[in-house]
């Protein structure tokens, strides 16, 4: 029944460059390991900082480590209408023309003016499992979630492939309240029309049509 | 491109019977009209009550009328866990053996025993939208929602076709909020599989296989 992806929930959190941390945190502070995540070499960080943005603000808000060459903030298309910061959808890195926020320590603040993203969702895999799975980087799929009584179906996820991924599918905490809270939800790739519901749409009108059969 | 059904967010609400109200809000009481709901004759009260369970409490959620048969209110899957409240995602009507709450109103306290369900995604239509759109009362169906970057199929989705009935599809805030904040959402019927994941997934292996062409 192809191979369960493990489906995890990121809630609202941010990464951040070794500058930007030391506004926040002083001169000279370094991240204090919390937990691991599951992606090797990721981890949470004790450190907390406040998201703040024109409609609200999120306190404690986790840091994750290691630091990063650019900072990023991530957040649910939820908590950007609480921040009053538009939701953009994003891959992880591609933070060019982003809305910024501010970001306020127990040692100082900072306005960023871009790196405010919520986060497109994704796959996380090794070489081996896209082959497994038979995709490739940056391609796009369908990801069937089976839940009691409402199942979804998750178009527009983009596979990333690495030797250092571990496989897991990211949601964001819409997302993963859509689906309903199991204790170990994992998704299957149906890799199809391209990831795309517009490919799909169609290919079941052609299928009324009688241009193809079931 | 086939029939764009409006999609309507349905937040936390109640339908009272008529002695439940007065339980509530005193004898003789009756329902203040406030604003008309897309369904004919289904409205919202200017009348609030309080949904309390064992872990916690919604104050002013919103009383629908007509008065109902039988006093049911429907929350999100969020709203359980909040709540403390089992969420048992059930067609409206369908409230055997589904958990209880306490109902807070300005002149009195109840305690239901059952009546409080995540409602089940659906669709209202007409018997000629029915036929339109090649579906049955009770059927199950997909629908594709396209939304930028995150569109979603829902699986599950139960059609209620009813001469009353005006065409929306119905999700909760949880669902709604999965797929980002359109203005005027709409989704497409995709009347295949049965509507169920297990089925379309079941396809494409075939397919992979060999079994089926595209």
């Amino acid at each position: 029944m192809g191979i369960a992806i493990p489906i995890e929930t990121s809630a609202r959190h941010m990464h951040l460059s070794q500058k930007d941390f030391e506004v926040l945190f002083g001169k000279g502070a370094s991240l204090t390991f919390k937990s691991e995540l599951s992606q090797p070499g990721q981890f949470v960080c004790e450190e907390r900082v406040a998201v703040k943005g024109p409609r609200g603000i999120f306190e404690n808000v986790a840091v994750l480590g290691p630091f990063r060459s650019e900072t990023q903030v991530e957040i649910a298309m939820t908590d950007s209408r609480k921040l009053g910061i538009p939701g953009v959808i994003r891959q992880s890195g591609d933070t060019k023309d982003t809305p910024g926020c501010t970001l306020i320590g127990p040692e100082g603040t900072l306005e960023i003016d871009h790196g405010v993203i919520v986060a497109k969702r994704h796959i996380h895999m090794t070489p081996v499992q896209a082959i497994q799975m038979n995709v490739h980087d940056n391609d796009e799929v369908f990801v069937i979630m089976e839940s009691y009584e409402r199942s979804l179906i998750f178009a527009d996820v983009v596979v990333r492939v690495h030797p250092n991924f571990a496989l897991a599918m990211h949601v964001d905490t819409d997302e993963a309240n859509a689906f309903a809270n199991e204790n170990h939800p994992t998704g299957v790739i149906l890799k199809l029309f391209g990831g795309r519901t517009y490919n799909l749409q169609k290919w079941a009108e052609e299928l009324q049509n009688g241009i193809h059969r079931l």
